[in-house]
């Protein structure tokens, strides 16, 4: 088997590793080596290699981590969205629109639908992507759902438990999601989940829902205290799980909880924007010592979007993160959400013998992504050392 | 002289037109012949051309008309925005940076950076486009600023009046930017403009200002009520200015001032983010009955963007616009603003004889423009009828 070539980007003249010792270099240079980073140091010293990209003096970073998505569904939301920002308020029953236009749609469109919006993320640097399932809700469709997921997402979350939907009683498909549906969509999965919220599942339910999962071996998430205090993250950090998603409304104590746990809080800000609710108490969860995440949470009735940059700059202008704060929560906070943080598949961080999952921004700077919100920046991206976005000239042989 | 080939562009699910006869038309064709929209209607009924696309089923409207931005300056302050967003007030006088660094640069260097920016603009579908200059503050420096700013905008404005520089008495300055300089720069302008806040100019100053820039034959457009309740607004309906920017903090009695008259609100929302001031009363203004337009005012130092669809997304889910408005707001409300709404070289609107400016989304709706942030969207840009930006593939022949 003839080996990749081996690929020198130079030419960075601010380079995010994301590393606790070394977390940025200036004027740096890295080497890709069969989808892995196999030097990473200043220009001047850099070493040969097959072929050579240099950046002209832009900045470089790990691709963002989206670990918060529901990609696969039929169907779009636009005159729900309308609707809303005409002051109709966000309701979970909404969901249950694009659960029949995914219940009618072909596992073909699916996938097709599904792949069109992973590939618009990694044109825009999202080079690692969690994907739920969750608008199939019985058990044909919800394997059909995870199998999709699988064959975009790099982690996949069993959403059964997304809200009960209509013609079966509700004991019964609780029944149905902690039994058959988890036994059949688990080989699939990394994660369960459950919407913990007025019209969904309420802290008991949610609870039933995870404890079943992390029985059948997976890890858990929980999305909690979007609309009102749900009692979701207080849940979430009680039973370990791997992160909570929302967060909008925290009492005191449930930021004293997020602290004193390995729960990350995944933030949505643009499902805030969407939804018109308040954003995430950012500040006050990072100054109280908690991790925190950022996602898109693309989906088509809260937040359809597939832009981590977007997330990045509403963070900054609008949450109270310094640029540093909000770069970091949606690469590496991400992967700690999704539990790979750590080891040598770790990603949202770029170190020597690490994955080669990384982005060039048309700017010399990640303080761009806030200072110019809106302008698409994204001028190359990798993803496991193979490019795989951005508007930038083809690398040239070394 | 051959004629240029004519191009049918078919396939528009949702053809934003902006006329008041039929401002949305559904599965519509144009026909562009020499840079004109030579035909509109029902792609059922379009005629033969030379070239022929199909655009899929995607939403097409005017080009962006962005009419307020400072495109002719040297350097960037993305360390005084970080600063800003770790709590530092924004106040005028970070202009002065701005001042230096563009007085050191070449006219080269200027023209470049602010083609750059333009290329950047058109890319993301603005067609038409006003720069002002104001980083020059003295007689050679504005005059060269006035140079490049007509040859990257379509509309220039002389902002002498941006601040006193620093080695110049205040009166001396004002006698200046109303003899000499105005005298030299405008033969390069449409408009005269002043920045009317405190730190700048005041309401006496700003008048003096733009009935100099009146009695040399120049329109006027005014910086006011960014920071505080200036008398900016004021002052501009009473001497009949095309525009009044920023309003941000507004008395009842400018929203009536401005309802009654033919002045502009234009709305800055990119730059009310990134110096962290409330929004424009945007809705107030509408139900009042004022016009207004959305700019992204971009310059270095208060909105560094040149994304007209953030600034409507913002519009829509933050300012109480609806799609419809902000859309309006960002394509007419702006020919509108520069005095350009109506006649043979209108833009902003879509109409048989009027210029070809437009673009398609990669979205079935304009709704998509606030219900997908930050994805990039433009999919394909025409100005003056010649292929522009975006990603789509070339026309076919016929
Ligand atoms: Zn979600
Ligand atoms: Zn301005």
């Amino acid at each position: 088997m003839t080996p990749e070539p081996t690929e020198l980007i130079t030419g960075i003249r601010e380079l995010t590793t994301q590393t606790d010792g070394a977390p940025r270099l200036a004027d740096a240079a890295l080497v890709i080596a069969d989808g892995r980073i196999a030097w990473i140091g200043p220009a001047s010293a850099a070493p040969a290699a097959d072929l050579r990209t240099d950046v002209g003096g832009r900045a470089a970073l790990p691709g963002w981590v989206d670990s918060h998505t529901h990609l696969v569904f039929a169907g779009d939301r636009a005159a729900e969205f309308e609707a809303r920002m005409g002051g109709q308020p966000y309701a979970a029953g909404g969901i249950l629109t694009t659960v029949a236009a995914t219940r009618a749609a072909t596992e073909a469109q699916l996938r097709a639908a599904a792949s069109r919006l992973r590939q618009e993320a990694e044109a825009q640097g999202t080079t690692f992507l969690e994907s739920k399932t969750g608008y199939g809700l019985d058990l044909a469709s919800e394997v059909r759902s995870a199998r999709v997921a699988a064959s975009v997402a790099d982690v996949v979350t069993f959403l059964g438990a997304h809200i009960v939907p209509p013609g079966i009683d509700r004991r019964d498909y609780l029944d149905l999601v902690t039994g058959p549906m988890l036994a059949a969509v688990a080989p699939h999965a990394r994660f369960i989940d459950a919407f913990c919220e007025v019209g969904a599942f309420d802290v008991e339910e949610s609870r039933e829902v995870l404890e079943a999962g992390r029985a059948a071996g997976l890890g858990l998430r929980l999305h909690g205290n979007q609309l009102g205090f749900s009692g979701g993250v207080r849940l979430a950090v009680e039973i370990g799980a791997a992160s909570v998603d929302h967060c909008n409304h925290l009492e005191p104590a449930d930021i004293d909880a997020l602290a004193a746990s390995a729960t990350v809080a995944t933030l949505l800000p643009a499902c805030d924007l969407s939804t018109r609710q308040p954003f995430a108490p950012a500040r006050r969860l990072l100054d109280a010592g908690a991790s925190i995440a950022l996602a898109t949470n693309c989906n088509p009735g809260s937040s359809f979007t597939t832009s981590m940059a977007f997330c990045v700059a509403t963070a900054v202008l609008q949450m109270g993160l310094t640029i540093e704060e909000a770069v970091w929560a949606a690469t590496r906070g991400g992967a700690r959400a999704l539990g790979r943080d750590t080891g040598s598949d770790a990603v949202g961080v770029l170190r020597v013998g690490g994955r080669a999952d990384l982005q060039v921004l048309d700017a010399p700077s990640v303080a761009h992504l806030a200072y110019r919100p809106g302008v698409p920046l994204t001028w190359a991206v990798w993803r496991q050392g193979v490019r795989a976005g951005g508007h930038s000239p083809a690398p040239l042989p070394a």
